[in-house]
């Protein structure tokens, strides 16, 4: 975009824009939130309890009663399958991995890990922060006051040299936040060499814990599943499956704020794990496994309801790409990725442009993710990176969406570039 | 009972002690777990949500995705009878109040209360303990290595002349553990007076915490409920809401395992429980606070509810009671209470004989809970209280279990006498 292009965009897009406006459209695509029609194929889940006389697990335990602190053995199986981590291994939680995570870290800080030294006596400690991530992750880190370091990501996941230079070095890093597969939002899958790079890593620090969050393991978009090498294995294999945290859920699966989350990690941290989550509870909500057991059956049970949510979301994303294409394609102001799992669209407007498009569709009634909530401290150094959810609107409300993003992203670019030339002939 | 007495009941005791032995029995009267009869009383949770289409609950929100912090309005409200807090004061955790109590203590450890130090930077900090009381109470301080003190239970609730004497004038002491309704396990309710002191307590500790956990709100075993008085009311009038954070949950409602739970303070507390809680989770289960809903309605179908419970439980509390009045009633060798709630019987048996009651029951195959184990860190000074729990046990079996209990009390007291005098003619 030159000059002269630059004008006529900006004049056409701000007409367009304006006339966006006008339609007072309220439309949500910020979060990864499954639609209605996706929660409506796991309403077999809320039957599966009907009428029923039995709720004895495999071992006999009655579902509806205390105790099981792990969760029941059937459950943990399909996670088993899910996670590639031995069952035995496995611990569920209630609705949320986020809270697993969150009780993972508080851990560390309270009690510390491998019998280390709690991380509240360690001073400033720091984690790796591979961004564009996940908001969430990264609010729990500073919740707790720990120093973000951001690495970059490439298409082969997080940049490696850096993690290994950095946590191979410095005894204060003590995690590193990961997803693995469709990563949140760039949708890449870290390669075998990364995986097998974070197996033989080797941190400075004993009470190092990578965060394996494997949110979209069976999310896929395409007919081709992207493979993620299985980091259990490999860790095994280098005798560092301690330091490795496995995190998964239903909440994209059966129900978002009704599902089943499970961690696991090697027999070492299960112990220690196992000492704070049985002072904590009597254990998790067992009908809710028993109602995901009987509903999913196993991994093949899950990867059959995948295919579901697929039919639904697929036409979703594929909208929104076709779209940026036609409008955007050929004005080289924006890229963006066609991702083969999860949940979002990474998609990068021009530089120092993130916060003015998402700021533009927001008055014209178009909620995106905040611009810069894929880094840490929501601080996106080239103001660049948009998160795109296009799951949760109905596939009419998400034309118009889409529409006023990719007439925000022109416009804010000639914007941008028409103060810059402005700049230069001052 | 003197040594000729206790010559005679030994020969009798040990004849039947070795008698029962030979039943092989194999029965548990260790914890407060409703019986599997309880649990069908709440089938009805379970059949609420068949074939429904309509999952918004009154705020609009569709329950079976993410979101709603503080859990569905209409959930708030009936904890809020049950608890006496306002529902807007009001946050619905997952299955189990347990958890909520270990996260408050949690959030104290590692980002503290009101703008204070976390407790984590304040060296050695301590709670009170009123005890007889819950031992999970006390295992979650224990864990976090917070230093528990004894504080005596009246009949009125604890000694709150010690209570105020400690809190009032030592800084480390952080919180206090209360069951204030049909108290774990002692049974009592606290006088309004106590309450009233509660309120009215100004602590030296500017992050000091009343733990009321109202475990047993609606749990009355009788025809008159014993009515407690609303602390928060009257923390109100005293200006200290802030310094409570009240408890309860349908674990002993509906199903223990699965059951709903809330935990309520004012709102200067409840804001930071919302900073924690909004970083740890996207909300908690709201399909099971809508079942819960469904099912209950409000507090009248919540005491409805629980008159089955009473049903079902009652004999169970008589058949104990009648069984430890006729066989040891005139010996002077125990006392218990007769509760008019709750799950427990409260037994003290000839001081420092408990641990051998509880030992002589194991061995002939009936479980008690620990001997010691309503003290902290499982120190009961006297060993003379052991906690019964009548509920989860067949009629029939809790005969047997009650017949072997009160021949293991006769037996350990008469062991005790007779080395006492064996001792004193030595």
């Amino acid at each position: 975009m030159v000059k002269e292009q630059a004008e006529e965009i900006f004049i056409e897009a701000s007409k367009e824009y304006k006339r966006l406006c006008e339609k007072n459209m309220n439309l949500v695509m910020a979060r990864g939130v499954p639609s209605a029609e996706q929660l409506d194929l796991a309403l077999g889940v809320l039957e599966a309890l009907h009428a029923r006389t039995e709720f004895s697990n495999s071992d006999g335990n009655d579902s509806r009663s205390y105790g099981v602190w792990n969760g029941i053995p059937e459950m943990r199986e399909i996670f088993s399958d899910m996670m590639g981590v031995p069952s035995e291994l496995i611990v569920l939680g209630n609705n949320s991995s986020l809270q697993l995570m969150f009780e993972c870290i508080s851990m560390g800080f309270t009690h510390g890990f491998g019998g280390n030294e709690p991380w509240c006596k360690q001073g400033n400690i720091k984690f790796l922060c591979p961004s564009p991530g996940y908001d969430r992750h990264f609010a729990i880190t500073e919740y707790f006051g720990v120093e973000m370091i951001t690495v970059p990501m490439t298409n082969d996941g997080p940049d490696m040299d850096m993690i290994e230079k950095l946590a191979e070095s410095d005894e204060k890093i003590k995690g590193c936040w990961c997803v693995p597969k469709y990563s949140n939002p760039t949708g890449i899958t870290y390669s075998d060499e990364v995986v097998k790079r974070f197996a033989k890593l080797k941190p400075a620090a004993k009470d190092f814990k990578i965060f394996w969050d494997n949110a979209y393991c069976v999310h896929t978009l395409r007919d081709t599943d992207i493979k993620l090498l299985n980091l259990y294995d490999e860790c095994v294999k280098a005798g560092s499956e301690n330091n490795v945290l496995f995190f998964a859920s239903t909440s994209k699966i059966s129900f978002p704020g009704a599902g089943v989350s499970a961690v696991g990690t090697g027999s070492v941290t299960h112990g220690e794990l196992k000492k704070r989550f049985c002072t904590e509870t009597i254990g998790s909500d067992k009908l809710n496994q028993l109602r995901h057991v009987l509903f999913l059956h196993d991994i093949e049970g899950v990867r059959a309801l995948m295919q579901g949510h697929r039919k639904i979301i697929e036409p979703k994303f594929n909208l929104i790409l076709d779209m940026l294409s036609e409008s955007i394609g050929d004005l080289n102001i924006a890229d963006w990725n066609n991702p083969p799992g999860g949940y979002f669209i990474n998609l990068n407007v021009m530089n120092g442009t993130a916060k003015r498009v998402v700021e533009l569709c927001k008055n014209a009634g178009v909620l995106l993710t905040d611009a810069g909530a894929t880094y840490p401290y929501g601080n996106d150094p080239e103001d660049r990176n948009i998160r795109i959810a296009p799951t949760f609107p109905p596939i009419d409300e998400l034309r118009q969406a889409a529409e006023v993003l990719c007439v925000a992203i022109k416009l804010a670019a000639a914007e941008k570039l028409l103060d810059k030339e402005a700049e230069k002939s001052a």
